[in-house]
């Protein structure tokens, strides 16, 4: 069968420059894309080639580019190079794209996921020009059979001007049936509950809705999804997933959580990977997922029968577990569930299925607040993404990190912290390789004593109770003792000297 | 008719002495009251007592108090002068409480006002021993008909060990009718939708349950609710409340929000006051409201028409607009619905609803981090209260303030905030008497220039573009641009010599 069904569709078939060339600077370009899933992969690289070409002529040309969240070379790195986005939202990982930000030749705007398709409806990033969107497929209909991510795909393709298709053919078409788009959100007064009361619901239709009047250009595509294969899981990112395991059995144990716990979301990378290898090796069956991003490890659990459901809006999966997905993708769609990021990260979802959330973190304080986004106060390494509409909506929510960075220069416990994303009021339980410290219902001091005590390294722990010390020492006020002269020392005294020791 | 029409409750009636003398060291009491409305009168009081007693005949004796927010003198003012409060949550705005807080005497746990039946529910501040309720009467079934604020009632008394009812006849019976208590939350993995679309749709009943075999004790008051009048609205909040009602009006304009607005949270005091004034002036009619505290300008306005009806979980009001609630309470209760504040403050709702909250803060910094609950980093003021649960939740979230305090010597308007609660993902407006700061779609440096420029005082802003400036020239990252050296210079300033001008 043809990868375009819908004749008036397959009629709108161009090459990739081709289309790239119905962007204009200025546009705001809305992608398909989060982690390196579904990412369209031709028309960003032609669309880069032509703002260099347009550059290298001294004509001005920059867009917006809005995604789901991140992407991968082909979209962020390349268009960043070419100095081609003059605002980027709401989530990268991009190392040039990075760059420029931190530079200050880009703008960011690091929102909450769950806050993006209501901010855009309202028109605060200006009108979108343009939706570059991959699909596995369009139907006779002409509806989209979705790929490896659903980020803010529906809203892009419903409020673009102009539409560009990429039909990428390295996807199976048997994942049509996996995705359930939900298009009953609106902006208030007309919003309604979500239908849903367990992570496995599905509540809306498996195919993305779009006007073919509105698409302008469609692209054949065959390339396979971008995601970096993870390392094997190290000792330390084995022993914060073994605290965090213990943790919640404990929790099992006093009864605050049914045996085979409650939805589970992790963020991505090897502290999350070595959680879910230590969740097939553990007591918990019978486990469902409501996470953003499916991974290897989860795909693993699946496998299992560890976990029996998964609820996310994206793979990144190693290039072998993609192959996986794309041969097995018939058995998948009955296991997984992809869905707009709208309701992966919908506050009343995640609160009502009370999800137990564990995300990395940069840095933590002594008194419980997390840095999520910026080193050392001001450079940004990726944004918030969903970690504070999982934070402060699960039942539990811990933030993990290894206690040092930078070859033990960096401790990972702070006096203050340089910048804050989940304030002391959404912070459940912190944990590194050292252990995990359980906040809830503790006083400023007492989270102190056991933070520091619990999970900042050996060698920081001294220093830490020396500032907490001094710090009740001067503090006019006790409930939260601050030297304000020091306590940003130690992130001045790693900009200036190259560590945080004294 | 008899105020206890429940035979049996009405046998376990006794005077305050004995009901206190029920309550234990190391009792955990939950008792009623948001803001100064129906708190319990007499038990708190003569616990006080007892505690002193025992206190100067050399005995241990503290208790955890919870409540449902703020009291009144006789309630944390007492039990705090006696040194009688072990742990107190989830808010407070007593300065006798907060003297032993910021001294480091009494433990306190400043905590989102949504979280708190969850939280306890859980055990993690051990078990309720005991529950003082305050209630407008017991009828014949024993169920109880609520008095002026709801809270946390509905938790405590479902609950607590052992229950101690004040009926307090000040409250008129013809409250009943009024509140809305819904039955329908649970834990994980039991939660549903909670069933409202509209503020002032009705999903509970009309009365609060308790098992009369828990109560042991009931103790007749007729003494009168406690908040202070507010002073008349100065120049300073009627310009702030003028540039917030612009703003309004150009979202109506514009057509993002209705002609009618969207359900209108604010915080208390004369800011809020003043809001409240500005609309009765203003082209908005059937407004609704859906609120925390419902203050005497909220009745004026029901009286007026501009507000259809309010939800809220607690009155607030002067001494005659409390007189004139009992009055008139037949008429208001078709006007006003009290509800736990569980719903009054659920995300979920306030999501749904897409609430425009409006609520005062200690100070603002100029990449919108806002500080609402500690005064130079270390003094708690009262509490995060509901600010959380409104500002992440609510469609259009503005934070106000005077621009300065202390006669002058302090800026709201700081280069890093010396303690966040509400992160810059959470603040769409900063308003102070100088201007309305729209941050909506800014990244961090766009913001900066705009939040100096309208809202800083004059005589600031000079220093803090000198700030910003600097920061950018030293920062090694552009993305939220600080000079860490520095960040927090404005405080420690203030501490050293009583003033933020260098």
């Amino acid at each position: 069968m043809d990868r375009i069904a819908h004749p008036g569709l397959r009629a709108k078939e161009m090459s990739a420059e081709d289309a790239a060339a119905l962007i204009r600077p200025g546009h705001n370009v809305g992608m398909s894309g989060f982690t390196g899933a579904a990412y369209p992969k031709a028309v960003p690289v032609a669309l880069a080639k032509q703002i260099g070409a347009a550059h290298a002529a001294g004509q001005d040309f920059r867009i917006g580019v809005w995604t789901g969240a991140s992407t991968a070379p082909e979209l962020d790195g390349e268009l960043a190079l070419v100095d081609g986005v003059d605002l980027r939202m709401p989530y990268q990982s991009d190392p040039e794209t990075r760059k420029r930000i931190n530079e200050g030749s880009m703008n960011y705007c690091d929102i909450h996921l769950s806050h993006v398709a209501p901010t855009v409806w309202q028109g605060f990033f200006g009108r979108l020009d343009t939706a570059v969107v991959e699909v596995a497929g369009i139907d006779e209909h002409g509806d989209l059979i979705p790929a490896s991510s659903v980020g803010n795909n529906k809203t892009w393709l419903d409020i673009a001007d102009q539409v560009i298709l990429e039909v990428n053919e390295w996807h199976s078409l048997e994942l049509l049936g996996m995705h359930d788009i939900y298009y009953g959100t609106e902006l208030p007064p007309n919003r309604v509950p979500i239908p849903m009361t367990h992570p496995a619901d599905r509540i809306g239709q498996t195919t993305l809705r779009v006007d073919p009047e509105k698409v302008v250009a469609v692209v054949r595509t065959n390339a396979p999804d971008r995601n970096s294969t993870l390392k094997p899981v190290d000792d330390i990112s084995k022993q914060i997933a073994g605290h965090f395991l213990e943790f919640l059995e404990h929790q099992v144990k006093v009864g605050r959580i049914p045996k085979n716990l409650l939805p589970l979301q992790s963020g991505v990378g090897n502290i999350a990977n070595a959680v879910l290898a230590g969740l097939d090796s553990g007591p918990f069956r019978n486990i469902y997922a409501y996470t953003e991003v499916i991974q290897d490890g989860m795909v693993d659990l699946l496998d299992s029968g560890t976990v029996a459901k998964a609820s996310a809006t994206a793979f990144s999966l190693s290039p072998p577990a993609a192959e996986r997905m794309n041969e097995r993708a018939a058995e998948y769609r009955e296991k997984i569930i992809l869905r707009p990021q709208e309701i992966s990260n919908h506050p009343e979802v995640i609160r009502r299925l009370g999800v137990i959330a564990c995300n990395g973190m940069v840095e933590a304080d002594i008194y419980g607040n997390v840095n999520s986004t910026h080193v050392m106060g001001t450079r940004i390494m990726n944004g918030i993404g969903g970690s504070g509409d999982f934070a402060r909506n699960s039942l539990i929510s811990c933030f993990v990190s290894p206690s040092t960075a930078k070859g033990g220069d960096i401790s990972v416990i702070v006096p203050m912290a340089s910048h804050v994303d989940h304030t002391e009021h959404d912070v459940s339980a912190i944990a590194t390789e050292w252990g995990l410290a359980d906040l809830r219902g503790l006083s400023p001091k007492k989270r102190a004593k056991k933070i520091i005590d619990t999970c900042a390294h050996p060698d920081f722990r001294p220093a830490l109770h020396e500032y907490f010390e001094w710090a009740q020492k001067v503090s006019k006020a006790q409930h939260t003792p601050h030297d304000l002269s020091k306590a940003l020392g130690w992130h001045q005294r790693f900009l200036d000297e190259g560590t945080m020791h004294s």
